[in-house]
């Protein structure tokens, strides 16, 4: 039964067998070597294109080069309204003596033809962007001229030759070079190719890149979760991030781990599109299901499975019949990291787009961050300003997470040598998008569901607000450091029995925010608690050896109450010891535990039974030195608004 | 005949009457007045928003705050391919005290919802992303157990409670606050909104801009060109620019100057858009009609006509029924500089979107920039690099052209109280995008068709090229100034009779370039011309009174040739005298003159007969100190390469 798993977990296939842990790294590749072996086996290409239409051309790859087939302006044009002249008749003329010039008998509107040759002493009135009539050498202004009664104008200025006059391909020459081929077509770009005429446009034809999910436990968004069953993420996020790459994506849907229909659908969208991306299983018998139906799809077949790259050692890179193939890692961070390490240069590339433009910040990391060492390995960070510049922290809930990648404003790198960043260190910052927006608000501490409605008043105003959960004792830290404006903490001292107050250093000053009820959670009906007391519920809960708990982690302010209400007991499902009150509750209503101690909001939210037991404060630690700045005064507006207020009671707080 | 005239351009529609200088300015408002009455005007709105389905999502704009509405991940999972446990029958266990764990009869897979509890001693075997069962609180990775025959495992490594477990809501708890609204959809948001298994978002409706474009004088891209008319530029770039800032743009077309036609196709599209933007003919009578159908077309009707912006003063700002209608001015550059600073915010801020990131940077002008006392100015620029920083050249064809805008990298402002920035000062550019890409050769001087060829494989080899037109004079200053590499020109040395050797200064070498042939470009069949040689040409055209020549502006190596031709002659035409070879031979073609000089290629292209009068040498000005940057030697190589030679010959130039 555990043959399928006697498998190291992200060895190349040919490894097997539990236990093996020197063998499983043999032919795992640097980054930089898969890379190129990648490219290599891509690289070169003949480059595909098509015509387009200019209005559909907007983020278009021109294919070839442009030359303009015409003048622009096509003919020497007036720039204002007024009468074109010799100039030669009004070279010493002015106020004091102003000249008579006879009107030809044309009017020279915008696209009007000149039939009649301006000669001396004559003048023909001419509109802006109208066309300068032969012998005319410039033009006169309207607002310098006073119309005659018997067809003929008086002109009260001198004038040059050539003025108020755009010569025929002074904006862009016949023959001229107008745009070069691997230019991302924008807006200014279509200016160009309209004035030039040109309404068919030479472009990198678009990449069609067939997109899979693989696995057992995938649901697509907007149908119920199974038990056991996620959200098919990776489908959704690498369909978008193929488009924003220059790609056209093409989501098959997700796939079960049935070896013969997954190769069907490789083997159609291998002859129907330029690439297939594949996010395989999380694990490796899943994995191994799609590595071997990449190894026979086509030649020259996987060039690299294993990268030295942290996170996305399961990287698997094929090419099959000139086709990029590629097994993306299942965790979301993972996908996404190797996606645009990896597989957006390639992309890019075949989609004719310059490379993406990368800005890198320097920042200082206020905590330690360990790396393997061996690996290069990537670190998704949160940026915030502190008083000496920027302040990068983990997002930090690993490679599983989908936040870890989508809530980063950057990524830092550490080295294959080393095996950790020191707390303190100073080092660089490449951003996801090329602009750092700092936002107004910075909290940094415990996460609390209650923020939300006193932070929408804030959003409504155009403030930006950045949320980092880094727990009680973390925001305290940072608080300290002068890198955030708030830290909402709620932190127990036993020896007064009291909240939060007596965590307070200098400079840092305490705002009362809302009290939230922890009590006992159960499942609605559970006769070993329903209508119990909260000593009457323990007490049924350790008599009965069936009766599983969910704990909290060592730290939690509820940790203290949950033993102090065991005492010396360790029942069954002590140890399971998750870090949030949503954990608990999850636990409990999937029946993997049948009580803990959770707060009233979050055992509501998931319909359990709830038995009150002692409130905790959830407050503010601020940074005295930035209580002025507007944002953090409008934060203080928004807690103290009846609004907020009564948001929070709707919620199952209690604001202080 | 001149009354359509008699109204100063750009003047109010209130004031008409020609010479009323001071009274056309009095209904001007200052930019900011401007944009505060139209802003004012359109907003507050009702934010209109609707359904979008996820896979669509991407670039939208979240209308609403969206919460998750489960756990993710929605159990506790785990993290590798092991064996669930409880963690304390290995507290103390390793290498010398294997523990071995009966194996619970399921196999959690992925997607598989676990039946058993694991009780003390048992291990139920999980995948990656398997779902913890009851009882079990730590993982134990697969490489660090060996598989017993027995249906049991031995465990060879402690294990802490908690251990490869990702927590019930760890990444994204149920309820806490997901995107807020406002939020521009990229890749990321599409995989938090995915990851909670969210099939439609509600998004801000886009905003449908009708584009209409005006004027008698306008044909479509793609169309013929009559004479005297002009490809429609603004339609295309306007439409593009819209798309480019949230709308969905519906070029209704060119409309000729009609105004019963115009008004009821505008009436028709404010039935069935949100917003409407004209580009105006560029003559006064045809804006007239613009204006005159927007100030009919509904209530609060026109609220800016005629702003202290340049380029832009005739800009119109109008509401009507809750609509902004909006009349650009007909220059492209004009059109495009007040759609980005005056229309981009609004139609932003009514499609939900923040407002345009803006990137800044210091700059130092090389030459002195004129401005008009009493309107803030805006200037386009490239930029180059030069040894202290970036340098700003006003990009300077003008308003009517639209290479202005679209081969400028930025603008910069010249307040309302300033009547010039001096040459050397230090000025702020704004980007147009973010990223400000330096190129890698910078070429400054004149322009020839020849450096097409020439620099063909850079660009193929991914060098990118700026190549500014500031004639040889021009370039010559700035490769002294060392900011360029190159500065091709073509001056003529008459004491010598020789080029450009002699311009040169120290740190400055001559590489040599190739000749072109200038002479006498005619209509072919003009009998004064045909089969003549230069002198009897010359005598011909000289002794017919209805033969007009087009000249050349002074200072170009073309002239002297010219006035050596003529000696004290000036016949008719003799001050046409435009500063490029092809205006030369679109007179010619246009018979707005009948000859003139300009070179081989030029007439060639423009279907010219021509008579060789003697060659002129185009070579480059090479800064010596920037000889070894490898995008100078790139230059160099493509210069002297065979392919390169065979394509100058076969446009008509004689490489040296």
């Amino acid at each position: 039964m555990t043959k399928n798993f006697a498998i190291a977990p992200n060895a190349p296939a040919t490894v097997r067998g539990g236990g093996v842990e020197q063998e499983q790294f043999l032919s795992i590749l640097s980054r930089e070597e898969a890379f190129r072996r990648f490219e290599a086996a891509v690289f070169p290409r003949p480059p595909a294109s098509e015509q387009c239409a200019l209005e559909d051309a907007l983020g278009r790859v021109l294919a070839a080069d442009l030359v303009s087939p015409i003048d622009v302006p096509p003919f020497d044009r007036s720039n204002v309204d007024g009468f074109a002249v010799q100039s030669n008749d009004l070279a010493t003329r002015g106020q004091a003596n102003p000249a008579r010039l006879a009107l030809n008998p044309e009017t020279l509107a915008c696209g009007v033809a000149p039939t009649l040759s301006v000669s001396s002493g004559t003048a023909t009135p001419i509109s802006t962007g109208g066309m300068v009539p032969r012998g005319a050498d410039a033009i006169v202004m309207v607002e310098h001229t006073q119309p005659l009664e018997d067809d003929a104008v008086e002109v009260r200025r001198a004038a040059s030759a050539g003025q108020f006059i755009s010569y025929a391909g002074s904006d862009i020459a016949r023959g001229e070079m107008l745009l070069r081929a691997g230019t991302v077509i924008g807006s200014r770009e279509i200016g160009m190719a309209a004035a030039c005429g040109l309404a068919r446009l030479p472009v990198a034809r678009k990449v069609k890149v067939a997109v899979l999910s693989t696995g057992d436990e995938l649901a697509q968004p907007g149908q119920a979760l199974g038990p056991a069953s996620v959200y098919d993420t990776n489908g959704a996020i690498i369909a978008a991030a193929v488009f924003e790459n220059g790609g056209v994506p093409d989501f098959l849907g997700a796939f079960p781990d049935d070896e013969d229909k997954l190769e069907a659908a490789m083997r159609a969208a291998l002859a129907t599109h330029d690439m297939i991306i594949l996010s395989g299983g999380t694990s490796k018998g899943a994995g191994d299901v799609s590595h071997r139906i990449v190894a026979r799809l086509g030649q020259p077949g996987i060039v690299a499975h294993g990268v030295a790259l942290k996170p996305g050692k399961p990287l698997c890179l094929a090419v099959c019949e000139a086709k990029p193939v590629v097994i993306l890692p299942g965790f979301p961070t993972s996908a996404m990291f190797t996606f645009h390490d990896m597989i957006a240069p390639i992309l890019r590339r075949m989609a004719g787009l310059p490379p993406r433009a990368e800005t890198r910040v320097s920042v200082r990391v206020p905590v330690r961050i360990a790396s393997e060492l061996g690996r290069t390995e990537f670190t998704m960070v949160s940026l915030v300003q502190g008083d000496d510049g920027l302040i990068a922290y983990p997002t930090g809930k690993g490679s599983g997470a989908i936040t870890s990648f989508s809530q980063a404003d950057g990524f830092l790198r550490i080295e294959a040598l080393a095996d950790h960043l020191p707390a303190g260190a100073q080092a660089e910052v490449t951003l996801f998008t090329p602009h750092l927006r700092i936002p107004d608000l910075v909290i940094i501490g415990s996460h609390c569901t209650g923020l939300d409605p006193v932070l929408a008043p804030l959003a409504r105003d155009g403030l930006t607000v950045r949320s980092l959960s880094v727990g009680s004792l973390g925001g305290l830290a940072a608080a300290k450091r002068g890198e955030c404006d708030l830290a909402p903490i709620h932190l127990y001292d036993p020896q007064t029995d009291s909240y939060n107050a007596r965590f307070l250093a200098d400079g840092l000053e305490l705002v009362a925010g809302w009290r939230r009820m922890q009590g006992i959670a159960f499942r609605a009906g559970d006769q070993r608690f329903e209508g119990a007391g909260a000593n009457e519920a323990v007490a049924n809960a350790l008599a009965d050896p069936d009766c599983l708990m969910v704990n909290r982690n060592q730290g939690a302010g509820t940790r203290i109450l949950i033993d102090r209400l065991l005492g010396q007991h360790r029942p069954g499902g002590y140890w399971n010891q998750p870090r949030s009150h949503n954990a608990v509750a999850a636990a409990i209503a999937q029946e993997r535990a049948d009580w803990g101690v959770t707060i009233e909001p979050v055992a509501k939210a998931a319909g359990l039974g709830f038995i009150p037991l002692t409130e905790e404060s959830y407050d503010f630690v601020l940074v005295s030195a930035r209580k002025q700045r507007s944002a953090v005064q409008a934060f203080l507006s928004a807690l103290h608004a009846p609004e907020s207020r009564e948001a929070l009671k709707q919620a199952g707080f209690r604001p202080a």
